[in-house]
């Protein structure tokens, strides 16, 4: 296990196709072992998305293309887990 | 394990089937394992419901068939999970 | 394991039988594996209390009378839970 | 395992005896295998204690014996488990 | 296991001898297997603090010795555990 | 196991290079085991990142120059976690 | 397993020699298995840190003249756990 672990992308899209076909294809890229596709906000024309992506020695632009070939954008990248073990973020006295 | 593993749908239902009937009628879908009906809102002619649906390689049209035939609507597909890997949403700075 | 695996109910209740009585009576109800009897609230002469019963193919009727049978009534059904596995509910962005 | 698994009693007791005393004379009772006393509140005269009791086909009335015995009193049962599975309290929506 | 399982005391002591002497001191004080000594406040000639103890058949008057030989007192017993198993104080619906 | 366990640094970084980018370069640091880096803020020219660095016998300075090579500083560093045994920090009755 | 297990220090520490090397020489004190060294806050010439060190029989002096080397003082002992068990300070009704 190493390179690329888990993702979290915030992400602009259209409401059409729909959400489950998003996470499915995401599911199905190379390396990528699981999604969770979470709705944050639903406006006239557009859906705000936080998609969480696991998996191993995962390529980010494959990522990237799959999500703009269905007409969404990713907006920010918020979190990046990398190397041989999976790292959760650590909350410190500065938290 | 791979699919559609996990659905949390927001469902707008008439009192009529009751709830008990719905979340029995779901669990017994190909591919699902099992459901949790949480009652989120009651007024005069509806409730709101909170459902969470796992399983493996779900068909999401069948479910959706389901709760349709029972008078009730999909509101809203608050989360989807897909992939080899029953994969959490994470908490990010930005939350 | 399937069915009918955890109800979680709203009940009202006069202050006599006691709640150990039901809490021992629903305990007894065939395929009823636990319940848990939290009082809620206390008025001058009925109870509200929160009752979370978990079993395997239980019987939602026969549930339902044991409570009817001691005075009480079913207030609302909170929470249903069903299937081969027990699916706790998900907390998603909309929360 | 079965009958009744765990109590909490809110308890209100005078100072004397002390409580290091009460939680060892519940903890030898018949099939009471564990007691947890929480000091609550503290007045001149007496003091409300919140006490967890845990067991296996334990018998309530010896129970409240042993508590009247020391000249305190059972306020409220604030929770009752019953049966095979020792079942908490779950948060539903309405929570 | 049996007896008294776990004490939790608010002590009020000076600030002499210190509190690392204090606590290895309770260590080792017959069936007694841990202490944890917390600091909840610091005044000029006092400390308050929050001492959690475990063991089996602990002995409640030769803890209390230890403590008042180095000349602090026990403001207050807030937690007593016994019983063969160590059960821990349960929030409920009217916490 | 021994020595520098794990970093959680405050990181400030210009826009490019990206920080999937940043995040593969600190996981192939020799002795890193994996990396977390959170986006905290985004302003107009930099970035502001919590990044948590776990590993053994990890080297700092060579962290530190991988972070200066591509253009971003450390801020400060919030934790540092070193030893045989990777220790949390512990909530005491001060915070 | 014995004699003192944990230490929880709030400690007063000039900027330099930096904390990453004060956390390695505290790492290899005596019976020392591991240290989490927190950024409290920073000023302009000193930092608070609050220092958390697991072992076994370890020495307080022993660790107080490491922090004393290093031009630090300590400015309280916030938690002290000794003993064979590990004991964590326990939640009561009264916090």
């Amino acid at each position: 296990m190493a390179g690329l672990r888990r993702l979290v992308l915030d992400v602009l899209k259209p409401h059409e196709p729909d959400n489950v076909f998003l996470a499915l294809k995401l599911s199905e890229v190379r390396n990528v072992e699981g999604v969770n596709l979470s709705l944050s906000e639903i406006d006239q024309n557009t859906e705000t998305l936080k998609i969480t992506i696991v998996g191993n020695e995962m390529n980010f632009d494959e990522i990237k293309q799959v999500i703009e070939d269905l007409g969404a954008v990713i907006h920010s990248v918020d979190e990046i887990v990398a190397g041989k073990t999976l790292v959760e973020s650590v909350k410190t006295e500065q938290d």
